[in-house]
């Protein structure tokens, strides 16, 4: 299915569903009536959405823009007004299906759209939770350690470890114990290997996670996509809506280099095109009762891959054309558009996709101009000869060829050279 | 050609140009920055983005949302969010070819539709001051006559003419001059009849505007629409950029019935669903030094149009599919949810729409009934029997109509199957 909600959501409805980032979110002036927000993403209202109108189940996506009031950077896909691509699973199912399900989703659009070779990385919050627990972090600072970790895709272990110990408070000791685990990146392997530590086997959660982890790269392998895919536990996501596996989608030539510094080389930093997780506590806060509706679901970030494909489009010098006219009609004299408006009239009629100049007495040279700079494939020309004769030119724009068409037969040939072209 | 605009706007771009409802903006909140506005149509931020981007003609559509905080009325398709589908033409071109071409797409668009028969009221500004001008009615207060007069398709002269004579203090003999006029439609022969009006034919205004429609009709018959449009004096249209043609689409069995009172039969006061016009000005309003570019276009209020298709479509109980899927895949076993995701990913992989249930084991009556409440045309069943034999059983779901198909010949049978349903 698909869904649409409104682009304002209640104020209220926003409020402490993410974190820091708060801070971002466009409010409307008090103008009488309710207090509104722009949405800051698409998951939030989808939630909303779900308990408002009592859906206990459901399957949707929805391409629709979100506001964030942060800076812009345009090179890297990144602005204020923008794209979200959102596909979600919610319903009371059984363990990892939907949620295999959102990652074979995001392999098959990042195939589709050929954008190079990626990576989706995979975590469970259970498992940054059991790993936090296992290094001595108390409970209070799991959410604060899991924030710091979320950095690590933009900066060193070192000014992250700073940030835990120093911004954070956390014990040293326990630092470096994350340290030696958020290296760690794997497969099956390393879900068995972690089932075997020490440390992690003790936590009953992180247990719960690998052991969610286990059966999703089973039925990532039946889904035959084992090898993009890879279990890290350096994956934090910021997002405090997060109860179970997480995952994140990284375009390999676009990972962001840590060494090219903060500004450095912006056009190359949009290395994270899709992100997303299981969200099973989210619907019930809206809900009266807080009934639970348990989800999972994926964002995909249509500006940034937008921004790759434009880039390669204008590195290839790729034209790419942004109408589908099919055929310009052209007068080749004087006063002939009356004429031109019935050659337009049939051709529309017969659903081809015509243009012509909107001046009374176009020049020549100014029409095939136009079919040339728009890519226009074919130019149907009259005269006063043509008129006479009861015939058309057609003209191939491409390859200036040109041809004498019997004005009734003039639809049907247009179809077949069009036919050709394609 | 298609553009996106951003659903704000600087609060200054949009102030002055909708008149009285210029209290039905949306403000954003000052949170620093500029003051932001939500847009109220999309003809301003196209004239905004022309001026900015300095663009001397273009022709573009863009469909999308615009704000106003007015009082809903959801049987008649008003919202304070709803869509917007506007197709303008810009540039500076010979008189009335891209006017007839708004036209004439308006028509295609209603009969593409197919919501009936339907009538495009044309008028043109200048003919409308000629007419206050020619009836006695000061210049100044031309503005308050054509708002009043733009009442009439919704209530009856009488009020009207209350409204002009209390309300914009105009001459008793002027308005009921006007009275007469408001009345008049036709095609080619009011518009001559009009142009041998003594009072009119003084009236260089009015000499314009009915020369202007005089040629446009013209366009219109070669484009084969007469028997669509209707000169009709009494449209005039509230907006203030509008300074030459204007129009308005009203569907014949929705044309709003005065007798009905103002909260009577809702359901079917929806007879407005496109209008528009031309405005030479607007784009010159935010260029810095007024450079103008012409501009005429047409709003389709997509709201509407899907009201009527809606309340259509409930009353003759068509069943509209909201998802695309074309097979289900179904377990008659328990155990078998790996089986199933094989042959989803093989499906998948074929480009075929494809659903499973997100249980293990999920009954087969519910897998049955999903099919059937969902119009799902397949289901290929799977159970052990049949993964034994290297077979699925593939059911018709429409006839129930069950055959056996060898498992490396699924997809090709699914194929075959559903290019013979479509």
């Amino acid at each position: 299915e698909t869904i649409d909600t409104p682009v304002f959501e209640l104020k209220e409805t926003l409020t402490g569903k993410y974190g820091e980032d708060s801070k971002l979110i466009y409010d409307l002036k008090d103008q009488g009536g309710e207090l509104l927000s722009l949405r800051y993403d698409l998951t939030v209202p989808f939630a909303r959405y779900l308990a408002m109108n009592k859906i206990q189940n459901v399957k949707r996506y929805h391409i629709a823009k979100v506001y964030r009031r942060d800076n812009p950077a345009m090179t890297r896909g990144r602005f204020r007004e923008f794209y979200q691509c959102d596909f979600d699973i919610a319903g009371q199912y059984d363990a990892m299906i939907p949620d295999a399900e959102c990652v074979k989703l995001v392999s098959e659009i990042l195939n589709q759209l050929d954008l190079g070779e990626y990576i989706i990385k995979i975590n469970h919050r259970k498992v940054l939770d059991g790993m936090f627990a296992a290094c001595g972090v108390p409970d209070d600072k799991f959410r604060g350690a899991c924030s710091a970790v979320d950095k690590l895709d933009k900066t060193f272990w070192d000014d992250v470890r700073a940030e835990m110990i120093q911004e954070k408070g956390i014990d040293p000791i326990a630092v470096d114990k994350i340290g030696k685990y958020v290296e760690l990146k794997g497969r099956t392997e390393l879900i068995d290997k972690l089932l075997e530590d020490e440390a992690m086997k003790a936590q009953k959660s992180a247990v719960e996670g690998l052991e969610d982890l286990r059966v999703l790269f089973k039925y990532l392998e039946l889904y035959g996509i084992t090898d993009k895919v890879v279990f890290d536990l350096s994956l934090a996501r910021g997002l405090d809506y997060y109860t179970g596996v997480i995952y994140e989608a990284i375009l390999q030539g676009f990972a962001h280099n840590p060494k090219a510094g903060a500004d450095g080389d912006e056009s190359v930093s949009v290395g994270s095109v899709a992100g997303g997780g299981r969200y099973d506590g989210l619907v019930g806060m809206f809900d009266s009762k807080g009934k639970k509706v348990p989800c999972v679901g994926v964002s995909i970030g249509v500006e940034r891959v937008f921004a790759i494909m434009e880039s390669r489009a204008l590195a290839s010098n790729t034209k790419t054309r942004t109408t589908e006219t099919e055929v310009y009609v052209v007068s080749a004299q004087k006063n002939l558009v009356e004429e031109r408006m019935k050659i337009c009239k049939e051709l529309w009629d017969a659903d081809i996709k015509t243009e012509q100049s909107y001046k009374r007495n176009p020049k020549a040279l100014d029409q095939f101009q136009y079919c040339e700079t728009n890519s226009i494939p074919i130019a149907i020309i009259i005269g006063g000869s043509e008129i006479e004769m009861g015939v058309v030119t057609l003209r191939i724009v491409g390859s200036r060829e040109e041809r004498t068409v019997q004005r009734e037969k003039m639809v049907e040939e247009i179809k077949s050279v069009l036919a050709n072209l394609n």
